[in-house]
């Protein structure tokens, strides 16, 4: 944690990302200007305590939370605009901005990715905590020591959880957690368009996990697509070879189980609680009515069985007035649950 | 609904899936008799109450639940061995199974795909209730009214949701719906495997729900995979193709927008509750600490507001000693939830 008292930033963009920032570091005490090519948008996003100070001095840090695809150019102007200012950026793909800096502004210029909520769309306002509990990924690439620790000040700030990374490994990890697999599951959902309606109604809840991210809206994402065109489309040839060697295999059998086998190693890297591997927890299904208050009994049975639920999904059925709940819990703690919510008269659909 | 009184039905395979039926069948007050080719495996399913009569008279039904790959062998065995009994299967593919069955008996066979929980594998004991509400298609194909209904039957005394389909239609939809998403989950997962750890740990909630199914079980898939091949490399196929327009796209931002618009309208057609598209709920996400007892007091206090929680979905934060629930509501409720969960000092981290 740095020592560094909050200080002067300036924001140059006021959309959600820019607001946000604004308003969780006007709460956090530091001094706040802002910008945006819209004189109605600065004005909207100062009149919702995005900003408290007039950009009037040189501040000490400046944020652009520009559009991507414009990013580098404001980026470039921010450094020659304010000749001693630390500039940060908050695009979602680093390295092309990182290789548009100047050699001699590369010791005051830090990237940012403050990886903030997948539901987030422009129409929803702007909060001082969005970015609470989210990965904010540090790119330090030529900067300063100090320069890194002002970023890295503005990050803990807005109560992020701060990661050091090399931009271009920051694109190329972005391009496969991220970036292909929201064009992956839009491809899935595309293929749904053959089907009828009945038809489609036979998904269950593997389809739905896997199509979530394919409600995206997808304006926001033509300018991630351009930044990240290289290392996206890396992923996309991997992807799309492991797809054809199943088409062509002679044994689609053998070449499916061996995808399996494959991505299921990987899934088990996907953290969980607490950085760790994904947790084991033991799945107890619940049919559950579809009736107010149902949900809520059922979590108060198994606390009072002295059971903590780690985690729950709700599959709806889609003809039944019931739903399906499964509560994850602790493997040494399933059979006690099981016991006592059938002492409820909970009905277990599967164990 | 059938107004015939239950009836002797003979089970041919005992694993997961026959016992199930087994148990759920005796529960119902139908006689059971069953077999498997293991006769320990057999003596352990009649153990846990799969089955209550000796296997030695005329059933009037035989329910084939015998692995995929052997499964129309099976079926026309069965047919032969009882000449007057009604004979269904289980198989989660359908028309290679009709197509194996002699026109003389055609008249007998109605296909079944109960569609039970996607967290079930062998080592998990059978329940007699693992078909209540989930979808069990039926495929009258070539059989007598009469049939038909004795199939139906047995998926009502399951309490399943039956759905009547033509079985080549449902071997296109379930490569749509299920097949597909399971191999292409598994390619993106898959992918992952050049990432160091740390990179993997960028992951949001958006990676966990792609790859969810990719944890699953490869060796059952390989029988699906050749049974319903064809209709498995067309879907393949229509994926494929979408990812390499978007590869080979001169602007790979317009593909992907397309691309993501296409599945999004998709996407609104997988029926969510009751059968109606996708409730459009508003999310609410609250910082959740990982205590015992936090998602409890955070429903009751949404309970207490009078707003009813229709989904719950939880993201457990890598790092940090919180996660955020994000509560699905009607979004009517969402503002008087979101002012009652401030006032219980609940902090909202985006709306």
């Amino acid at each position: 944690m740095s020592t560094e008292a909050p200080c002067h930033a300036h924001i140059v963009g006021a959309g959600l990302i820019g607001s946000s920032i604004g308003i969780g570091l006007c709460s956090a005490g530091w001094s706040v200007s802002l910008e945006d090519p819209d004189e109605r948008t600065a004005k909207l996003a100062r009149s919702i305590g995005a900003a408290n100070v007039p950009g009037t001095e040189e501040p000490a840090i400046v944020i652009v939370a520009a559009p991507p695809a414009v990013a580098p150019e404001v980026v470039r102007d921010a450094l020659r605009r304010w000749p001693s200012a630390v500039v940060t950026d908050v695009a979602s793909v680093k390295a092309p901005i990182a290789n548009a800096i100047d050699e001699a502004d590369a010791s005051r210029y830090v990237g940012s990715h403050p990886m903030a909520g997948r539901e987030i769309s422009g129409a929803i306002a702007a909060q001082g905590d969005l970015f609470k509990a989210r990965p904010w990924v540090v790119c330090a690439g030529a900067a300063e020591e100090s320069a890194v620790s002002l970023v890295t000040d503005v990050a803990r700030a807005l109560q992020s959880d701060v990661v050091s990374m090399e931009a271009k490994a920051h694109d190329i990890a972005v391009a496969r957690v991220s970036h292909a697999p929201q064009v992956v599951a839009s491809a899935v959902a595309a293929a749904l368009g053959s089907l009828e309606a009945d038809d489609v109604a036979l998904a269950g809840q593997g389809l739905r996990d896997v199509t979530r991210i394919a409600a995206s809206d997808p304006a926001m994402w033509a300018d991630i697509a351009r930044l990240n065109s290289a290392a996206l489309v890396r992923t996309l040839d991997h992807i799309i070879a492991d797809l054809e060697d199943v088409r062509e295999s002679d044994d689609i059998g053998e070449a499916v189980t061996d995808l399996i086998a494959r991505g299921r190693l990987e899934v088990q890297r996907i953290p969980g609680k607490h950085g760790g591997p994904t947790r084991d927890w033991t799945p107890v299904t619940v049919v559950v009515p579809d009736e107010p208050g149902q949900l809520l009994t059922l979590l108060q049975d198994a606390a009072a069985a002295g059971v903590n639920v780690e985690d729950i999904t709700i599959e709806h059925s889609p003809r039944q007035p019931v739903g399906l709940t499964t509560l994850h819990v602790l493997p040494e703690n399933a059979g006690a649950l099981r016991q006592a919510l059938i002492d409820h008269n909970w009905e277990i659909a599967s164990s």
